[in-house]
């Protein structure tokens, strides 16, 4: 059976990202360095089977604003994600979206899909071509996260909580509006920088 | 130089209670049981470190919900709190409300005093009857310890983090309009009913 899992580094109050997303910052206004200080540079040793265990999914589902910043148009023409030649995907990734648009092939074995009509489908298309036993990932944002645990889909939640509390009065949180669930808390490890804590259904 | 410190058990997302409290529920429609459970009963022993930490402070600060029931109106004239004859505080708690009340003071050395101007005020009180280098706790609800939060107040935060998302739309969470605020994790242990995590300021 596919598993689908979520990995998401948020703020001690569940914010994975702040509101003004721009080009510049894709992350809008949140504290993006210590959200995400733990996966790279000379913290990654301590957390490599944690940022490990992010990438590695048979297919990854993405909400639009996690591939291109927020606008009221479609991204620009030579648009191919945040992530440059080689996204870190290696996979196919179907992304949620209101504007039809052709696969964009990348170096390494990601492969844009571009999803018009809506979660339930994107992930169908993720599981066919998942294979029976693997796993596919919802790999943000907040919303698009929130829409798949509302619908019960996902099974395994990998929090990775920042001692930083966003304070915000609006914008996305994940949990936000999904409804009472009980989890099954699996694992946790705290570091200073960043607590993990995983969570099945 | 006296440290104000807050215990507070809240869901995944953050909320230390439900909306809706009444007479008979004093947390609201919340899943009281999962967020308290790792404090009674046969859990408690594997918690007794940080259940005793919640109590032992010197003098305590809670908002009129954690005290008694909301109503439009003053709470009912035997009202004495939820605790009984005698309350787990055993020292002076401070108690923010818009209704004048002459102090209620029972067993076990715990008197409630009530205080009708304001957060700043219950502070200055509670520092007033504790020694100096004591301990005053906020102990809720989540908009007493946001209203602390925001005035930078508490030293240090202690969350009890049940694997139980409330997924509510509305209600009162921690951090809410608080503003940003860089913590120190300071420790974390995890076990599978409830997650411990301090932090600093």
């Amino acid at each position: 059976m596919t598993i689908v899992t979520c990995d998401l580094a948020t703020t001690l109050d569940g914010y994975p990202a702040g509101p003004s997303q721009t080009l510049e910052r894709p992350f809008g206004e949140i504290d993006t360095e210590t959200l995400h200080a733990w996966h790279f540079g000379p913290l990654l040793e301590r957390h490599q089977a944690e940022a490990d265990a992010i990438v590695g999914a048979d297919a990854y589902i993405m909400g639009r604003n996690m591939f291109s910043p927020k606008s009221s148009e479609a991204w620009p023409a030579d648009w191919i994600g945040w992530w440059g030649n080689e996204p870190p995907y290696h996979a196919p990734v179907f992304v949620l979206t209101h504007y039809e648009h052709a696969p964009i092939e990348l170096d390494g074995g990601t492969t844009f899909h571009f999803v018009t009509d809506g979660p339930d489908s994107a992930l169908a298309q993720a599981r066919a071509v998942a294979p029976a036993d693997g796993r596919i990932s919802v790999a943000g944002g907040a919303s698009t996260v929130n829409a798949y645990l509302a619908a019960g889909e996902i099974d395994e939640l990998r929090l990775h909580v920042v001692p930083y509390a966003a304070g915000l009065t609006g914008g996305a949180r994940v949990f936000d509006g999904v409804g009472p669930i009980a989890w099954t808390a699996v694992t946790g490890r705290w570091t200073p920088e960043v607590n993990h804590v995983v969570y099945r259904r």
